[in-house]
């Protein structure tokens, strides 16, 4: 399948470089090709520069984003959260209509430190800003809850446990299942939260889940929905 | 012990009647005893007249908010949560210095329709409102994360599972974990998410647990949160 990850942090790497040796034809998307292939330094988060994951994924394509969204089939929006609207409309909203849009950002607001609050929760959610701001792309939240190591192999946590999708286009949802379930997510691990308006519960998990990351000392975990019967 | 129940609706008649059970001396605490006795129809829940419940369970006395705080050791608050600061205080400062205070109320707004958003989030929450309020209380933040009947009988959801605590005093902490110990929490199961600020991830999850319990169409589930090693 053709595939566009928006975003060249950590995120989008591990989605482009796992999409890529699944046999997928891959670009990620960037704002400005030029000054992401001249990056000599890690960032603040320890990320090494782009360039020293290119050249072990030759395969991957870095573009600019408008050709990232002519590419895509599916679009993965792998931004900062903050960003997320802005790159989505340098993306141009011609090249996600009637697309799958998945996107796992989460609207972190680092500037008071760890763990981050939201920029936007409770009565709205990045998901849904998404979806009104591009009304005719098939927007599905997915991915938000775990790292982005454990989105493209759940296998590093033990057992089963739970991914999250939600979206108004049900056939879109399908779309998402079947690229999580090529990561390694079975059936049963996905619980469809309805509709975008899902996206909140999914985005306001993050303070669990940092608050979780803090007292546990990994990334390696997730939560497993639980019922009786 | 002597414990002290803020809050007649069902998770106060759940959690005093499970502990009164257990051999506990229990109160519950109401702003006016005489209109509570004096009721005869169910809430909008659907939950009986509070005098329907106390014939049941004849051994826990129904005394008003003061009563309530001069005769708890640990006192649990199981109001709704927009009324929680007002009936703390209607219990009285005085009443709460030194003792633990065990919040598992939720700030909900209902006034949307369901599922519920919360009136306070993200930059704060009501256990932290609590323990500023209250600074001689040893509030902890707990079992806001599950259905009243699975706070007093975890086996109802099959497995382990995990449970939250939140708060600034290791001591009320363990006194807490020792009521949830008698409850069926396994030492396992509970999860101290650290200082009082871990409230904001337990209470924030409160939109992707009513979400959950409209998708699953069950309040009889929980998480376990799962990790490598």
């Amino acid at each position: 399948m053709k595939i566009a990850v928006l975003g060249t942090g950590m995120v989008g790497r591990a989605l482009a470089g796992r999409l890529s040796d699944l046999g997928h034809n891959v670009v990620i998307g960037t704002r400005d090709v030029a000054t992401t292939v001249a990056r000599t330094e890690s960032d603040a988060m320890g990320t090494p520069p782009y360039p020293h994951w290119q050249k072990e994924h030759p395969a991957v394509r870095l573009v600019t984003l408008p050709e990232a969204g002519a590419h895509g089939e599916v679009v993965l929006n792998a931004t900062n959260g903050q960003n997320a609207l802005a790159a989505l409309e340098a993306v141009g909203a011609e090249h996600l209509a009637g697309k799958v849009l998945l996107d796992l950002a989460l609207p972190l607001d680092l500037s008071q430190g760890f763990p981050p609050t939201l920029t936007v929760a409770n009565t709205d959610s990045l998901g849904e800003q998404t979806q009104r701001a591009f009304p005719d792309a098939r927007v599905v939240k997915s991915l938000n809850s775990v790292f982005c190591e454990v989105m493209v192999d759940p296998s590093r946590v033990p057992g089963q446990h739970s991914i999250f999708v939600a979206g108004n286009d049900p056939a879109a949802k399908k779309t998402v299942e079947e690229l999580l379930s090529e990561f390694g997510w079975p059936a049963g691990s996905v619980i469809d939260l309805g509709d975008i308006t899902g996206a909140r519960g999914a985005e306001m998990y993050a303070r669990l889940y940092f608050t979780l990351h803090k007292v546990l000392g990994t990334f390696d975990f997730n939560i497993a929905v639980v019922r009786a019967g």
